[in-house]
C-alpha cells in the first residue's frame, strides 16, 4: 500500500509498515509487533513529535556517551528495523560498540540483523558468539559480550526490555533508555530515560554527540546538571497538558507547514 | 512460557500469549498484533479495569442492543482471538446475529474465524457468501451481508476501523463501538463509544442485557438518558486522573484482593 506523503501521520505509517517487513524477513518477532504497537499508542499521545524535556534527556544522554571509556550500543530486531542506519551513525560519531542482544533470541535472527547492520556500514559488530553472563538474568536473556555490553560503563538500550534494563543498573553501568512509555520498568530503573520515538531520538542524540564532542566543558556541565526526577516529572506534566488539549477538541497534532490533523485511528 | 497467576498483570499477559497464538493459527493478521499493542499501551494508561464511565457506556449499549429490531455484532481476527467465546454468550443473550468482517480480509480466514465461533456454539455465523456493500467504502472491505450488517439497525463493532465505523454511521446505524483509545476515529465517530477493553466490555453489557431484557421502562430511560459527548468528557477526565496519580508515585493499578503492582514495562 503506497501512503501518501501528505497523510497527517505519514512517519508513523510509514514506520509500521517498516515493521512488518522486517517481522516478514525474520528480524522482528511477533511479540516486536506488539511492542511497537504500544510505542504507537504512545507516540500518539505525544503527538508524534519529541518534547522539550525528550529533548534535556538526549542531550545529556550524549554527554555520558561521549564523556565514556567504554560506550555500547545495544540492538534488537525493533531496533534494527525501524532505527538500524541510526544506531550505525550514531556509533561512528561517538565511536561506539554495536552489540545485538536479542529477548526472544535465535542464533538465524541474530545473523539476519548484524549482516543489516554491516549493510548500513557497521564493523566488528557483537553478539554472534557471546562470552559473558550480565548476573541476574535467567537463561539466554544473560547472554552479552566481554567486549561488549558485559564491560560496558556506558550502554544505550533503545526499547529494552525491564528485566535487562534492571540487571544492568545493577551493575552501576550508566544506562540509557530510549522508551516512549514513561511508566515502564525500563524507564523507571535506567539512569537517563529518553521518552522519545526511537528515529527522533536517535538522531537528536547523534546531532548533539556531534556538537559536545569539542566541547568537554559543556559535557561536564550537562552531566553535573541533569536532574532525572525532574525530567520523568516534565515528561508526566507535558502528557497530562496534552491530553487537555485533546479533550477540549485541540487537533492531536499540529505541526508547522503540516495539514491540520485530524482525530485519528491510533 | 507458564505465566504466575499472582503475576500484577497476569490478564493482560495471558492475552497476548492468546493473541500470539491466533497469529500463528492463521486467525490473527499481523497488523492486528501491533493494534493490539496499541490497546495494551491504552489498558495500561487506564490501569486494565473498567473505568465508570465506560460502565454507563455499557449499560447505555445494552439498552440500544435488546431493544433493536436487527442487531448485528461484527468480528474480526482480534475479535475472534480474544473474546469468541464472550462474543457468542453476548450474541445469545441478545439474541444477535454475528457477521465476520475482516479489514485485511481472506477467505481463508474468514473460514477459520466461522469456525472458531462455532465451536463455542455460535449458528449460521455470517461473513462467507457476502452479497452487499457498504456504501463509501473501498474494495473488499465493503463487503457485508444483507441479512446481517447490511440491514442492521444496531451494529456491535469492537475493535473496528475507523473508516468502516465512519461509513456504518453515515447509512444512520447505531454503531456501538469497543475501544480503548477514545481518540480514535471510531471512538469519534461511533453512536455509542464503550472506551474499555474487549472482554471486560462483551462481559459488562451481557449483564446488562440480561437485567434490562425484562425492563423495558429502564430501557427507554437509558436510551434517553445517554449523553455521548458528556461520557467521552467523563473517560478523559478519568484519564487525567490516572496520569496524575501515575506522576506523583501511586501504584499503576492497585485492586482490591491483589498484590500491590509496581511499574512494570507495558
Amino acid at each position: 500500500m503506497k501512503i501518501p506523503r501528505s497523510h497527517p501521520r505519514y512517519e508513523s505509517l510509514v514506520r509500521r509498515e517498516q515493521l512488518v517487513r522486517a517481522w516478514k524477513e525474520g528480524i522482528v518477532a511477533p511479540e516486536g509487533l506488539i511492542a511497537h504497537g504500544r510505542g504507537e499508542a504512545w507516540d500518539y499521545l505525544f503527538g508524534e513529535g519529541t518534547s522539550a524535556p525528550a529533548l534535556v534527556a538526549e542531550r545529556a544522554a550524549a554527554a555520558y556517551l561521549v564523556s565514556a571509556r567504554r560506550p555500547v550500543i545495544s540492538v534488537n530486531g525493533n531496533v534494527a528495523a525501524l532505527g538500524g542506519r541510526d544506531v550505525v551513525q550514531l556509533a561512528k560519531a561517538i565511536p561506539a560498540r554495536i552489540e545485538v542482544n536479542l529477548f526472544h533470541r535465535s542464533e538465524d535472527r541474530v545473523k539476519r540483523i548484524v549482516r543489516l547492520l554491516e549493510r548500513f556500514g557497521a564493523k566488528d559488530v557483537l553478539g554472534l558468539r557471546p562470552n559473558a553472563r550480565i548476573p541476574g538474568l535467567a537463561s539466554r536473556r544473560a547472554l552479552s559480550h566481554r567486549e561488549g555490553i558485559f564491560s560496558a560503563d556506558v550502554v544505550l538500550v533503545p526499547l529494552e526490555d525491564g528485566d535487562r534494563a534492571e540487571a544492568l543498573a545493577r551493575m552501576k553501568k550508566t544506562v540509557i533508555s530510549i522508551d516512549l512509555n514513561p511508566l515502564s520498568r525500563t524507564s523507571q530503573r535506567s539512569t537517563i530515560p529518553v521518552v522519545d520515538e526511537l528515529s527522533r531520538a536517535l538522531k537528536n542524540i547523534e546531532k548533539f554527540v556531534k556538537e559536545l564532542r569539542s566541547d568537554p566543558k559543556e559535557v561536564a556541565r550537562l552531566r553535573r546538571g541533569y536532574a532525572r526526577a525532574d525530567n520523568l516529572r516534565a515528561v508526566y506534566s507535558f502528557l497530562q497538558w496534552r491530553l487537555d488539549r485533546l479533550r477540549r477538541g485541540v487537533p492531536a497534532r499540529s505541526r508547522p507547514g503540516r495539514k491540520r490533523a485530524s482525530l485519528r485511528k491510533t
